[in-house]
């Protein structure tokens, strides 16, 4: 790990399993949604999902790279403490709070790091990879922005968070 | 948990656990750092974070709520992997775009579970939480766009990331 370039790659590995894990996750975040607009996100946000599991495969097929299957074990313990912790809410409102609270943190989290794999791309002269890249952050950060409108009410006339205020 | 009230103040809870995981671990990263721009700006954090620690005490004590010692268990995992891959690297040039690598990620983690408390204590009606919390918002957020600066080098004349790519 002592190279740019090493590290960069083994963190693309660690954001192939974050994605590996929201495709098979997000499927049953989606079923426990109640609110529409919600549900309707999180499915544009699975297809999108599957592209940037895509632009991985390409990224590193560039590299010349075989991936080595690495998990990102803490995110996994995320994944589950989330759904644990869903399994314990009825309350369909609150349920829908916690959703997008969860879902955010995993925007937040994919910000970070594809922020900075864009800026080590760069560094790199990785142009095809910043690129790539640079891509699938648009589309992290539209998401993030996309749940802040559905908990805030923006896009819909009852807000996720007033509904779950109420419960 | 299924009430949005209960279910803020255990998510308090979390974020008192990861503050305090945060004033035990950075000390090592400020440690590891060569970086004076980066070192200044995480020792500045440390000084922050116990603030926001502070204020979650405040919250609590407003709400009449005496915290369980719950702790963040994904995020204790999270930081002790960041620590052993910084083990792993002696380039003290790649060695700081990784800190910082990971500091964005926390940075980034707050952000998402502080602005997902600002709007529930909106939705609560608990004004004191809505402005403690925001308080704490803006020092995370601002601490994520000094890290950048550090890897960018838009406050250095050699920026980490490009020192980092030479290695």
């Amino acid at each position: 790990m002592d190279d740019l370039r090493t590290t960069y790659l083994m963190k693309l590995e660690k954001m192939m399993s974050v994605e590996e894990q929201i495709i098979e996750g997000l499927p049953t975040m989606i079923d426990m949604a109640t609110d529409e607009g919600l549900k309707a996100g999180l499915t544009a946000h699975l297809e999108e999902t599957k592209m940037q599991r895509d632009r991985l495969t390409k990224l590193f097929a560039a590299h010349g790279y075989e991936p080595k299957g690495m998990e990102d074990k803490p995110f996994k313990m995320m994944m589950e403490e989330a759904s644990q912790e869903l399994e314990m809410i009825t309350n369909p409102n609150v349920k829908d709070a916690v959703i997008i609270a969860a879902s955010q943190t995993v925007e937040h989290l994919e910000m970070a790091r594809y922020g900075t794999l864009v800026e080590w791309a760069k560094a790199l002269e990785d142009d095809d990879g910043e690129k790539l890249l640079k891509e699938t952050l648009g589309e992290e950060e539209h998401a993030d922005k996309l749940l802040s409108g559905v908990a805030k009410g923006n896009l819909l006339k009852d807000s996720v968070n007033e509904k779950a205020a109420e419960a």
